[in-house]
């Protein structure tokens, strides 16, 4: 059988997303077919929608937070079976025989990871669409187990801006008696605030406006730092080991450098693109780092949904439907969400192709 | 008693050095009094003489790759005695109780090291003068051991040119099967290709004219890429852990960015400055890093030092007399030097002061 399911698609880089009917795979041997409960909206897929990374193509079902029940699986599947709480985050496939793969990083795959939409399956060559739909199909080995402690519409946000922020909180070691700063509050910055938090870290909030300090204090910020102002950033000179910079568009990340402690590190998450006049003094006088981090691996995705569970943790969210999806990336462009839309799919069920 | 001694000293940005009589302080308790015999000419003498980064006072004399004999030594000194051979690097004092100076990271000094020129003792406020002279007075805490097997010549570029390089290569763990590459084959990178190869690292020499390869092979480098080149550098996509960047002027950077591996990391050891437009994509999809490194700790460099010893390593050097500084500042600025210009000392008893 085909899957031929109810999605919403952009199908230009300036339409808004409508009704269409898209083909799914026949599930293969090690394939779950998964019926879609929550969505959550990236940032990422305002981006992709839009063309504004140029590798755009349409039709494009967005959505890679995706929440749902397996309701079929292949014959070779045994991790899971029908009725199964599953999460697929930005990846669906990869090589899984390079050195990164051999490492759990496939985000970082040497041969090219498939993202969830917007990508080639690399069996068939049929294109990937994302979770803004009834149902999706992926390999056995990219699908999440949701713990069922955690709330399933708040969990769908940990699939990216969860797995981006706790991803590199691990990598720099992160734990009690780190001084952690986060710079941007939005999705993914309140997760950063959550988990930095929950690791035992003192986490400070960069922030270029005042009016958010209770929503900080509430999401885990020991402090609030006003990045506009010129004695609160002298006041924390030197002071953090790891900042995670989330904005996610260009922005001048010289006035961040000197508050990291020798040896300190910026991870940018959110950027992607070119930095104007980045200046290299502050990292040859204190050995500092501007680095990156790209979502995280399966495990890790699956470690952090566990350390989510065990911490009570899962995101803010903004529940809507699917009809409502062009005013919240109006919304999201103007960083009104507090902190992340969540699409309820049961909404797509009121809808009928004409 | 004070010393006033014979030094090479610039008297403004333009000058060219010439012949003074300087004060040495008299010798604290904890003092060792050195002759000089040798002294490199760091690239980073010539930035400092012409005030390129801001903060010169005159007169000045440079010299921060300094060897020598001690002929003094106050009270409380121990660890050396007249007749042993000795050398004083890019650092003569810090606060010794900081978190850095704590690490063995006096050169990250979060109240600020003295520098062994163009800075200020911060036991008497007297101005520091390099090794461009006859007698040096330093604190033995920040003198260091020259082996006996180094060629003493040969040994002055190890303590700037040669910890800058070796103290990256420990703190990014380089050692057998490592990747390493240098961008630039001066005074610095001449040292990478040595170390790393002695480390056990498979070494690579990106440079941008061809010409270099019987010496770089000679010096240390497995391979060399020219890095104008496109099909070489697309022949290294994804190859090095490590790229120490030794190149000390404006220049792109983003081109070594693919030639990283997963996770691999850029070290700037000899640009100072703003970058145009350095992307962070290659970072985030990658986990890569752009970082610096400024020389190294007191006890790093004697490691290194001890480690040149038993591995027979020793700068490339053209010896000449202090008379010739000015012609080999103007060589300098036109890199034509294998690979490092040292002055023989004697050569100044030569001078008579009017």
């Amino acid at each position: 059988m085909t899957y031929s399911v109810k999605s919403y698609a952009a199908h230009s880089p300036t339409s808004r997303l409508g009704l269409f009917n898209l083909d799914r795979r026949t599930p293969r041997a090690d394939d779950v077919v998964i019926e879609i409960l929550y969505c959550g909206v990236c940032h990422s897929d305002l981006h992709n929608v839009r063309n504004d990374w140029g590798h755009a193509q349409y039709p494009m079902v967005p959505g890679h937070e995706i929440i749902g029940r397996v309701v079929e699986v292949g014959p070779k599947v045994e991790r899971f079976k029908a009725g199964d709480r599953v999460g697929v985050g930005c990846l669906v496939d990869s090589c899984q025989h390079c050195a990164a793969c051999g490492k759990g990083w496939e985000q970082y795959c040497e041969n090219g990871a498939t993202y969830t939409y917007n990508g080639t399956d690399p069996v068939d060559g049929s294109r990937t669409h994302g979770g803004y739909s009834e149902k999706v199909v992926v390999k056995q080995d990219f699908v999440l187990k949701i713990p069922d402690q955690l709330d399933l519409a708040g969990a769908a946000p940990l699939l990216c801006a969860g797995i981006t922020t706790y991803s590199p909180l691990r990598h720099w070691n992160v734990g009690a008696g780190s001084k952690v700063a986060v710079v941007g509050l939005g999705g993914l910055g309140h997760m950063g605030l959550k988990l930095a938090k929950a690791m035992g870290a003192e986490v400070t909030l960069f922030t270029r406006s005042p009016g958010k300090e209770a929503d900080a204090h509430r999401l885990g910020a020991d402090h609030i730092v006003i990045s506009t102002d010129a004695a609160q950033m002298t006041a924390v000179a030197g002071h953090f080991d790891l900042i995670i910079d989330t904005v996610p568009y260009v922005h001048d990340v010289n006035p961040y450098m000197p508050t990291l402690a020798v040896g300190g590190t910026i991870v940018m998450v959110g950027y992607l693109g070119p930095l104007d006049a980045f200046n290299t003094g502050p990292l040859v006088f204190s050995r500092k780092a501007l680095a990156g981090s790209l979502i995280g691996g399966i495990a890790e995705t699956q470690e952090m949904l566990d350390f989510c569970s065990q911490h009570g943790i899962t995101s803010d969210i903004e529940m809507i439907r699917i009809q409502d999806i062009n005013e919240a990336y109006e919304r999201l462009l103007k960083a009104d969400v507090k902190y992340r839309f969540v699409i309820d799919m049961a909404s797509l069920k009121e809808e009928v192709v004409a």
